[in-house]
């Protein structure tokens, strides 16, 4: 008797017709009647679940099986049976039912509707609804659609350290990586704490982003990409904020701000592609449940072409919309979300490029353009949700990066390996930034942060 | 005029014959002579570099390529030629060389040796190097090959969180996370440090394995992986740790310690087949310069069937082995390099898992034999290196398990998730874990792991 996944059941259901197979997985239900019952089982290797019958004259434990709970781990075995009209295309007649990992009572994943602050609470648990077999299997997929994406590209994906002695981005708050004693903090002889007695000796913390490790790898391998953890020590409870998250960075070399952006919609768009093509119960529940225009936004993403558009140009059909917005638009502004959803929903209505901002907004790295006031950046702003990307062109020109970085208080000396980069054969590089949570809760819907991570960071909550 | 890579070069020269291109790289080397010259350029796509022929009478500007340093970028347009018994199969023809980014006379990376401690302290120029080329490319396959693997079989990757509050394993000293002020830690009026106040609300650190929360992940998935970086806060330098490194560590469900040998030996498999399809060139330097045994025992990993052995059978041939240990053999010992080498290499001369060990010596989670003084572990030993992954069946008996945290001062109360797999649905499950950096140095036969990490994190040491 061969042993099967549900997986393999759905997919190949002409080779198992007829046939005796075992199965083993979880209880998601069980409907007991007098002389026969129902058995909802989902063995994880698939998002729908497989309906077992079980019959008190084939089964000789029928008693036993009547009362098994939900959550209980069973080994099962029967023949699958094809089911013309029935919801499912075919369910499994038992022939033995045997319970492999009791559940008592109190099993918290009843089958009812339960809160997500309720599941956030039993994270442990939660992957076992189907809403967050959905989601992680979607953000499994979505993982290697990027680097299947890039791979397929000839790039080179580098891991950038994660503990950094440098917030050279300014990008927010950092978390202290230390190994120093708090009940006995080692002072300097001036008074300052002393550094050079902690594991790194000098302070240490946790990455903003690996994007100036990459420009190295691309000055040497040209086209690159890095794609792992990224820490904000921020205290804003938001939906979309979380402290600790994963993130895209590719870098390319011999390349401008037209190639970075041309190199972006190829990747969201194969992202969802992918997820589409490999996840299609998982997408058509979520579209039914969490979100009922999800497939058609994404099937529009998919096949519009992106549109561009210079921020100067941007923030004059700003002013001349026909709406009221909370915050005032005028040039120099970084865009709200209120700005970037009239844009790409309402002016567009498709996934657009924003390019060309005022410099005074955005890091020192992104390349000067020629009229001195603003830089090779954009930013991907898409319906639905905003921005999902933000890249740019760096700037290569080792004077007019030195120039930037002394007005912008970038200390130069712990960035001299950088600088070395505009020295020996630098060229022309750009690049860009993809939260990854971001994309999945574009993919699925979900609207929280939270419910697209595994086990979510932010202030006070580091359970499991 | 097509702009292509040396990549595309090497892999389609019949498509490129005779024609014009143009390519963009760094120049390795540059050897002029009177009325011609020779330069050798790399663009990063691929492990060889072009030889690019430019003379007097073609060029115009022949006087200025003539001085071109090495490391400079330039942009080079010329006609493919093929060179019959020529070490290179083929040449460019300039008729343009421009240069994109200038390098000066200091530039470090000169063609010639440099030792690996040099090459260490300019991390950001390493990657133009031969060697560091094939590692880090070789690095970014093998990644991907361990993506590639799980996906085909359907296992679900998971993102296991980075910043945790349990040192679950007890596997070392971890790095503290955190936002306290050093300059002023705030205490409890019992006078210890009040970490209500930190970020978290309780002291945090860095992971050192994303194995319980993967198990999590298996009883709702059945096959699940991680794959992200671990730390770990010992003061050890030697050439084998590295304070940060990324784990590869699946976990199966309905599955026991057979599942998972099976499992890993065709995991080891599949890495090293496909890095060997993917980097021939890359492969063929090492083996020339790094480690001249290393294709040949790659080769006989991959047509091997892994040995089996228990601890016990394991001590026994030690014993009788016609050799002096430095370490004493008796049971209950935990292997050493020597001993774990004696087996692999002298003995067995294939790669060996060692399975069913001493309890005493392993993690509390590592499931209990029938004869209650081993558990259901396994080590992988292999030619040339000795352990590479190390895995077990894990306790799913709620009481075996509790029985053994208490005995072993695992905090119960902390791992209160842990314990409700084992109450809801529990079933038989397995995993382990590889060290990525590991299977690199083996895949490469390089030595040292500060060489197989693009940015070494090591006690004293956080630069780049």
């Amino acid at each position: 008797m061969e042993q099967v996944t549900v997986r393999q059941l759905y997919r190949n259901l002409s080779r198992y017709e007829d046939k005796e197979v075992e199965i083993r997985g979880w209880v998601r239900n069980n409907r007991a009647q007098k002389k026969f019952g129902f058995l909802m089982i989902n063995d994880g290797t698939f998002f729908e679940t497989i309906q077992v019958v079980y019959e008190d004259e084939f089964l000789s434990n029928f008693k036993e099986a009547s009362k098994i709970r939900v959550g209980s781990a069973l080994k099962i075995s029967g023949i699958v049976i094809k089911t013309e009209g029935a919801k499912q295309p075919f369910e499994i007649k038992a022939r033995e039912v045997h319970i492999e990992g009791d559940s008592p009572e109190d099993y918290p994943m009843q089958p009812k509707r339960h809160s997500r602050e309720f599941l956030r609470e039993v994270a442990h648990l939660r992957p076992r609804t189907n809403l967050f077999t959905a989601v992680f299997r979607i953000r499994s997929l979505a993982s290697h659609a990027i680097h299947s994406f890039f791979q397929e590209k000839n790039f080179v994906y580098v891991h950038t350290p994660i503990i950094t002695s440098s917030d050279a981005e300014g990008a927010g708050e950092t978390f202290r990586v230390s190994t120093l004693d708090l009940n006995n903090v080692p002072m300097t002889e001036e008074g300052t704490i002393d550094f050079k007695r902690d594991f790194f000796g000098k302070p240490s913390n946790l990455t903003v982003s690996g994007q100036l490790e990459a420009e190295i790898f691309a000055l040497a391998f040209k086209d690159v990409y890095t794609f792992g953890p990224t820490f904000r020590a921020e205290k804003s409870n938001t939906s979309r904020h979380a402290s600790e998250f994963w993130m895209v960075e590719p870098e390319i070399a011999f390349a401008d701000l037209e190639d970075d952006m041309y190199l972006a919609e190829d990747m969201v768009k194969y992202i969802i592609k992918y997820v589409l093509e490999k996840a299609p119960e998982e997408m058509a529940f979520l579209n039914k449940f969490v979100d009922k225009g999800l497939l058609k936004r994404l099937d529009s993403v998919v096949n519009s072409k992106f549109k561009r558009i210079a921020y100067t140009e941007a923030i004059e059909i700003l002013k001349k919309a026909d709406k009221t917005f909370e915050n005032n638009v005028e040039w120099g502004i970084d865009l709200a979300t209120e700005h970037e959803r009239y844009l790409t929903e309402e002016h567009f209505n498709a996934p657009v490029f924003v390019t060309d901002w005022p410099k005074d907004i955005k890091a020192f790295y992104m390349r000067i353009n020629d009229d001195n006031k603003t830089v090779a950046a954009m930013d991907l702003l898409v319906p639905g949700s905003g921005e999902l990307i933000g890249g740019s062109q760096r700037e290569e020109r080792l004077e007019v990066l030195e120039k930037r970085m002394e007005e912008m208080n970038v200390p130069k000396e712990d960035l001299w390996w950088y600088l070395d980069l505009r020295k020996y054969g630098g060229v022309k590089h750009a690049g860009y930034g993809l939260g990854f949570e971001r994309m999945l809760m574009y993919l699925t819907g979900v609207e929280n942060i939270r419910d697209v991570i595994p086990f979510p960071r932010t202030p006070n909550n580091i359970e499991f």
